[in-house]
């Protein structure tokens, strides 16, 4: 039986690269999310997927969270010299695996064996699912316009104020590869719910599944004490009216979950999410060093194999 | 008035170098070879356009003569390891060019507007036109079977004996800001005759020009001492059946040309090329430092002139 971990970018990494410390390769699988991906200088760019790879590869730049480590940028150095866009950090290792992408993309293979190809190259044993093979894009409307994800996120640095979050994709299929009846349960890793989540829940059949089956379904907090992990999750809960805490990322998936796992620091608000029929585990969530990642992700999966006995 | 030099890649941009030194950006014009063109992992690749932007605008390697000095490889190596071919050489600054200009193809710029943002980028003054916005492309019939430009020049290293050289090009429009009223004089640069000045004069409406035009038309001769300066050219020379000498080139261009350069060395061939109805010049003509370059091109445009005067 197989735990799916359902991951974005940065923060769920860090989760997956815990889980594969003692998960084989055939009980562990990822379904990544593609609501970021986008075309840029004509190349076909995935952020979520390669920091995924990069992460379990182990060849993933340790400050930044993305990209690659012992990384160099002459290609986008020259790239700005010729007047081309420089706001998206192009490594010149990592525009390898853009070419590459984009090469087989054209050439007709879909996103699912690209990815495969790619992570099998770089050593990395466990299958990593694009949630769909199918364009799935998120646009931000914000107080200067409609945005596309990685123009909020990256070229205005989320400095925009978010009203409202879209989720474009013209009936796109969860990624056929995944075999819910595989599943012995669910990990939707602490990315952010919004921007990497969401995307990914935006598919009905991946929704449907979520909420209608008995496998257990574990959700871990990416707000810590009022705070986000990591990026703007705090910043547009705030400007979405949302309050910035673990109760309202718990209601946020209410439907979806029946575990929650908050940080010991949240302790107190395990009474109202226990309210609304989901059990709460309380652990320490802040990952900041590889023996934290494996830790939070044992407890997570031992919480969800505790649920599917209950 | 100006200047015409027909150029290919490594052996004329040196010619071409040296023209810049004392001609006004005014005066000279560069029409380059395209049929070397290529797209090779979805990326659209001018050789000879670039190794003249790159010579002119001091940024090509001295050793390789190709390529951008002090360059790194690091998107090479690690598509090499994701397993797509490595045998043309990618630089990571280099690609920079590819990537922009293929971008820029996508979105409906023809070849001579990118190239003309590539130089002036690099700080090029000089105009470097493509000798045409449509696709051309040289292929060689060898011992091992029909291969593309690259494939012969640069992943089977010149190996294969060649049999016939084919130009294909479905009506291919010479350059139309090509303003031939303009010109006082054509210099054919002592680039390959079949690989690199060949596909050019594979137009018609070029090969007509130059055939029926009063202006002097003067080849440098790539052959000297009965070896060529750079590359392939003797060896395809001598598998074409056609002798390695000044004399076979002069022979070559005859119905296009009223003035020919041969090195000092080859000053025994002069009667011969002479009684083709061709004047005939001998200079020294292996380029080894800037000052040969110069020398040498300020004596192609003297002879050019001298011709005129006749």
């Amino acid at each position: 039986m197989t735990i799916l971990a359902i991951t974005g970018g940065i923060g769920g990494a860090k989760l997956a690269l815990g889980l594969t410390h003692f998960l084989t390769p055939n009980e562990l699988i990822f379904l990544a999310n593609t609501g970021d991906d986008f075309e840029h200088l004509g190349l076909y760019i995935s952020p979520d997927i390669d920091t995924l790879i990069y992460t379990l590869a182990g060849v993933v730049d340790p400050d930044r969270g993305w990209g690659r480590s012992e990384e160099t940028w002459h290609c986008l150095d020259t790239l700005a010299y010729l007047g081309e866009p420089s706001w998206f950090q192009l490594g010149d290792q990592d525009l390898a695996v853009h070419i590459a992408r984009t090469h087989a993309l054209k050439r007709g293979k879909n996103l699912s064996e690209i990815t495969d190809r790619i992570r099998i190259a770089l050593g990395v044993k466990y299958r990593i699912l694009p949630v769909s093979d199918d364009p799935i894009r998120t646009f931000l409307h914000t107080s200067i316009g409609r945005l596309s994800f990685q123009e909020y996120f990256v070229k205005k640095r989320c400095e925009p104020t978010v009203n409202q979050i879209e989720y474009e994709h013209s009936n796109a299929c969860l990624n056929p590869r995944l075999d819910l009846s595989e599943l012995e349960g669910v990990i939707i890793c602490p990315s952010n719910p919004y921007l990497s989540i969401g995307p990914m829940l935006a598919i009905d059949s991946l929704f449907e599944f979520l909420q209608s089956t008995r496998i257990p379904v574990v959700a871990v907090s990416p707000v810590v004490a009022g705070k986000a992990i990591k990026g703007p999750t705090a910043k547009i809960m705030q400007e979405l009216g949302v309050a910035v805490s673990a109760i309202a990322v718990a209601r946020h998936y209410k439907e979806l979950i029946n575990g929650f796992i908050v940080d010991e620091s949240d302790i107190d608000s395990v009474p109202e999410i226990e309210s609304m029929d989901i059990s709460v585990s309380a652990y320490p969530s802040v990952m900041t060093t590889l023996q934290d990642r494996i830790k939070l992700a044992r407890h997570s999966v031992n919480f969800v194999r505790s649920l599917s006995q209950q």
